[in-house]
């Protein structure tokens, strides 16, 4: 059974292993709100993962402990599982689908753990892994629906009411629930007054789905570029102390994870991934009424791949004004690209992309169309630049 | 004079005003030492400055704080000057010149401080905040040289001493040379024999230049991504001090800067902006011997221009066999890019970008090239796609 005196107990245990994050408040993320985030993404392997599977890991017998441990992840859970066995001086073996980013197998790697890549998605990775553990006796370290691992994640909650005593609000991400009821069960046994919302992602809402329908259901697909919460299923136990402990479920979109994502970067310079930004997404609109209320955002992990990373910037860019693409209709004629050009810098603009089109075939067989790509300042520039094209005579598409 | 005593004084002045930054040991940074990162990016203001700023205001007369300050900056000085005069319940006027970027300058304006946009270049705003301060009586607030300023900026090596006693070696970013200066002056009358070097960009290596002449000297020009260190003269102050304190001054070019800031996001999940990065590139690219030694580098900020951040990742995308482009010269007729495309989605590429181009005087009255945009897992991966490519007939330019 979780007890606060087996949280206590983790946080004993991971005093050297885990670093006690900052909490560091974010004065530019929400107006009316004091937000503060728990920077789990700044954590030794990247994510919170880390704290659970340590705590797991450090109290199997000594039986276990040279049997060694098994897991199956693509992401998060890996790294943590590998780092914990290894400072256990205890041997782990990764099953990761083949499909998983070089990086998160690299890393997995350099943490000491033996990797087996397995054809196909997840569930056959997971599938492999059962199996082996039956043949090699080894234990088997579950991401989230395991009592251990979730007293490990609950040191998050000892850390946060250490560090902002009269904390008001907590949101935290919730992918199997493991990282929420951990957190949910250490502030509520001690501050019982203090609100706790678990934030999924409105494309992977299985626990709120349980939740609303009184039993763990499992959906039919999952579609977040939050990989780390994308969960069809959540654990027994933790849908249990969800469920019991928790003041509320609410979901983010795709759109809002990315704008939380680029906020954290351009206000609070940290990398999160999209799950590790769900929690400030939440506050950031208001999908709680939190005005003037002390609030604690759990960032729970930062690895996110460069590409997801690069994409979500281009679009807050382009969202912002900051990149944008102007298309004309031109005669095509020598000079009207100069003529373009000029107006265009004289404005500020900075041209980094320009392409004719002539295939069109609405167009008229001695036009053609000019895309050109600029990076602006905002909107409003864009808009002068526009007008002065206009007033010079050229037609925008 | 410049003392301990002062530095200490400022501590207490700014604790409750600076945030005590984490310093932060980075694992995968380099293989040899053991990294430490001094996050001052994840300071209030996103940089150092404020540290300076608000001690220097702190110490003016009644009278002098009546009148105001007035500061010339287009970067993370003019936010540090905007807080610290807030703080401390002060008018503060900005010169900024009126190609920053706008962000910076919204930034600066949150934070209470007036601000005169300026037509031209640093220069022109530098010497019209100079006009302004004569005539208004203002208390000019000099980025670097001055005693009180720096003393301010020392703070940051109390704090390492504190979170790192056993320091060997720390590396820290000069540009006007005020921060250096306070960090060294610190940790060298505290602990003499801990290294400290600092770090310059290759194009913009006005201490080093002037250590090596004698005297202060100026550059004719500066050209770094590294806004934040891009000063052409170092101060008067600064100058004596780095010459006295320093074990060395060592330059980064462009590209190891922008190394640096990428390795930062991706494996500490943290922005920095090109001089935040400039200690860490010193590191990694070994330009003092460190082997086996504690390293603390301090990341002076972390505003960057997200478009320039934009560039970073995607050139270090590139340079990692992330992105990666093919040309291919073909017979232009039906089914091509099908054949093309399949192959490389059976090699795990994701095409993100497709250009026909028939405009080439050079090519077959019937041929055209396909340039093709692709997200690639490594340059392995990359090789695999062409080699397949080849076999099936294509011809790769």
């Amino acid at each position: 059974m979780l007890t606060l005196d087996k949280i206590y107990h983790a946080a004993f245990v991971l005093r050297d292993v885990a670093r006690k994050t900052d909490l560091i408040e974010a004065r530019e993320l929400c107006k009316d709100s004091k937000i503060y985030l728990k920077t789990e993404n700044l954590q030794v392997t990247g994510s919170f993962k880390v704290r659970g599977a340590y705590y797991k890991i450090s109290q199997l017998s000594a039986e276990e402990k040279e049997k060694g441990v098994i897991a199956c992840s693509a992401g998060n859970h890996a790294q943590g599982v590998a780092l914990a066995a290894a400072k256990n001086n205890i041997p782990s073996l990764i099953c990761i689908p083949d499909n998983a980013p070089i990086s998160k197998v690299e890393a997995t790697k350099a943490y000491g753990a033996q990797v087996e890549l397995v054809a196909g998605a997840y569930d056959d990775a997971y599938a492999h892994a059962c199996k082996l553990q039956k043949e090699q006796g080894r234990t088997f370290i579950h991401p989230f629906d395991d009592e251990n691992v979730i007293a490990g994640q609950g040191t998050i909650g000892l850390e946060i009411l250490d560090q902002l005593p009269d904390v008001d609000v907590v949101f935290v991400a919730i992918g199997g629930g493991g990282l929420a009821s951990g957190v949910a069960y250490a502030i509520k046994n001690l501050r019982p007054e203090v609100k706790i919302y678990g934030v999924q992602a409105a494309n992977a809402p299985s626990m709120l789905r349980s939740v609303e329908q009184g039993e763990p259901i499992t959906l039919d697909s999952v579609n977040t570029f939050a990989d780390g919460i994308a969960v069809k299923h959540p654990g027994d136990l933790t849908y249990e102390l969800v469920s019991k402990y928790l003041d509320g479920i609410v979901t983010v979109t795709e759109d809002e994870i990315a704008c939380a994502v680029l906020a954290l970067i351009e206000k609070q310079k940290m990398i999160t991934e999209g799950a590790g930004a769900v929690s400030v997404a939440a506050a950031m609109f208001n999908k709680v009424d939190i005005a003037g209320k002390k609030v604690a955002c759990v960032l729970s992990g930062g690895n996110i791949d460069v590409n997801i990373l690069s994409r979500v910037i281009t679009r807050g860019l382009v969202m912002a004004g900051r990149n944008s693409t102007l298309t004309i209709r031109l005669i095509d004629k020598p000079g009207q690209l100069t003529a373009v050009s000029e107006i265009i810098s004289r404005h500020g603009g900075n041209v980094i992309g320009v392409f004719h089109d002539r295939g069109d075939a609405n167009m008229a067989i001695n036009g053609c169309y000019l895309k050109i790509a600029m990076e602006t300042r905002d909107h409003e520039q864009v808009n002068e630049i526009r007008k002065a094209l206009t007033e010079a005579g050229f037609v925008l598409v």
